[in-house]
């Protein structure tokens, strides 16, 4: 009878950039030839049905061009795919074509594909390096830094994945010009969250600048692309395993992905978190954390900007609260909420502490009452 | 345009303790209420449909008395439920049940059990603590040291997964005896492959104990289960990410768990390492790097320890030539190989590389002389 002792105590440097620009594909050929990836020479193109015309194809066309050996892994467009089922496709199709664990993953598309295709690379051979090509503005917002990668199973969203750290991140902004009016709206939802929980003056930028930015001016797009990624970089840094301060980023997103999952994905993310912070603002304005007029405030905005600011009728608000508890944050079978405090801050409830548990009948009322 | 570093290197520490007793279930139960997982309390016992009667009930008793909410989930044991299938289906339950992200899987089984789990625990709510109760020689032989979580696909074993570090391992010798006869067998195969590539005394060991090994002898099967995961532990630690040097642990698995997917899992893993052993043994004996006379003893300890040493007549033997390039090792499409170096040491082709491309003539010319 003895005990051996395993000793894993080391250094790891999952350090990355982050690059925002114009027609970023040829500098990314350039970083892969520079040694990006290492001395990988195959590379596995992951995109969706509509980014593989306007993207994906013209990434994989210049690796091969370089002189790789690549190959394009392409699903069906939309919050649907990312299943299980995708994930064993792509990697089956993978296997299939002889990939092994000398190859990197390129994903080219939004949210959904950074997604699943980091959490791919993550499982593919133990773990294979990747790369994210971000064209939307979701992308840009949510899915740069974080590590957070993941798909969606029929009794939860997000809760099968991974942390795993991109070798680089490319915010090409040139891309959102191609996207549909409502993705670019509905990215915009993430980007007011980070004003409201860490910064007054951009939620003042965002009131005066939001025309500017629906007409996909250079200036106001990249100004956005970066602030987003500082904010959400300043909480992940302080936080990377989500056990405390990095919660406040779930701002809106208790009600939201629950409004998400009961509307059957007809609402995008965004549209779903924009109605998650209004609740959660009502909720905050209630327990007088925020004022009314900050409350008014914040609503205004995600109307300015396009976004739906209460549930649509064809969402079972019951439903919708049942739904409320398969949210990570919920602890010993109980609800809990980020809460913002006035506009670009959020209550710390006690040291390390950003969640508040909420009762049902408090939860159903904000969610009866828009 | 801009760029943004993302500053992530720190020191992370997977250190755990590997327990090797008899009867260790009240030490589990004691070291969970000290804190072994954290200040968690509810506990999700993975086991497979032999071990829950044997083991996973009791634990899940004890967990239960001690106070904790504890489930048991169940899988119908052998290799050919280490699929996404089980995984999803465990997943679900477990969705079903409410668990979050603060529970704790514990891993009651062999390989099979704490590949699987290990895989569950490392992507279920992007990553919750698990304990191993390893309750085979396998296990004890090839899963506490390594941290390597997988599962079987079609098209390949043990590629999509993960590396997970565990809480704690117990290796239970009290459990060996419930063995059969055939799976105790099995798992000495990686016992002997740990002495061929590192330890030439520990081999003479087991040529003059195996009889008792057999018996279940106490004293003997606690020096086996140390030795083993001492051999494997020196090799892990020096490189965890099986980039060079781990890949000696590989001896015996090129061949062999190609042999094992093409016998549909009719042969054991360590039945097929075993094979995968003598194949290995006879290409390193050819290339001159194994005299005759050393060539000669692998082969017959291993049939000592009654482990098969050829080819069954019902595998398709250019099935398996072609199934060889499934394996991790393969690189730019060659073959590779790990070689024995006499007994007790491998071939270090040059600085920091262990294993080297055989040509497709060469491996069949071996696979067909067994």
């Amino acid at each position: 009878m003895g005990t051996l002792r395993v000793e894993l105590k080391k250094v790891v440097d999952d350090s990355y950039d982050i690059e925002i620009g114009y027609k970023l594909s040829d500098k990314l050929i350039e970083d892969i030839k520079n040694g990006l990836a290492g001395n990988v020479h195959r590379f596995a193109v992951i995109t969706d049905s509509i980014v593989e015309k306007l993207y994906g194809k013209d990434i994989l066309d210049k690796l091969i061009a370089a002189g790789f050996d690549a190959d394009i892994f392409v699903f069906e467009e939309g919050e649907k795919s990312k299943t299980r089922q995708t994930k064993a496709m792509i990697e089956d199709a993978m296997l299939e074509k002889g990939y092994r664990r000398d190859c990197c993953i390129i994903a080219v598309g939004g949210g959904v594909v950074t997604d699943l295709a980091g959490f791919i690379a993550g499982t593919y051979g133990r773990g294979v390096p990747f790369i994210n090509y971000a064209t939307t503005l979701l992308a840009a917002a949510d899915a740069s830094v974080g590590g957070k990668t993941a798909i969606d199973t029929p009794l939860a969203t997000n809760l099968i994945g991974l942390f795993n750290q991109p070798n680089k991140v490319y915010i090409d902004i040139a891309t959102w010009e191609t996207l549909p009016q409502r993705e670019v709206i509905s990215g915009l939802a993430e980007t007011i969250k980070h004003a409201c929980i860490a910064d007054r003056e951009f939620f003042d930028y965002l009131n005066d600048n939001i025309d500017a930015i629906l007409a996909m001016d250079k200036i106001a797009c990249e100004h956005i692309a970066e602030i987003n990624c500082k904010v959400k970089y300043e909480v992940v840094m302080k936080d990377e395993r989500e056990s405390g301060l990095r919660e406040v980023l779930n701002l809106g997103h208790t009600v939201g992905r629950a409004i998400e999952t009961v509307s059957d994905y007809k609402l995008l993310h965004g549209e779903a978190v924009s109605i998650g912070l209004v609740a959660e603002v009502l909720l905050a304005n209630k327990l007088s954390y925020v004022s009314d007029e900050e409350k008014d405030a914040v609503i205004k905005l995600l109307d300015k900007a396009g976004l739906p600011t209460t549930i649509p009728d064809y969402i079972d608000k019951e439903a919708l609260v049942k739904k409320l508890y398969t949210d990570k944050k919920v602890r010993d079978g109980k609800l809990r909420f980020v809460l913002q405090k006035g506009i670009g801050d959020v209550v710390e409830f006690e040291s390390g502490v950003f969640a508040k548990p909420i009762s049902e009948e408090e939860a159903r009322e904000i969610v009866m009452s828009i």
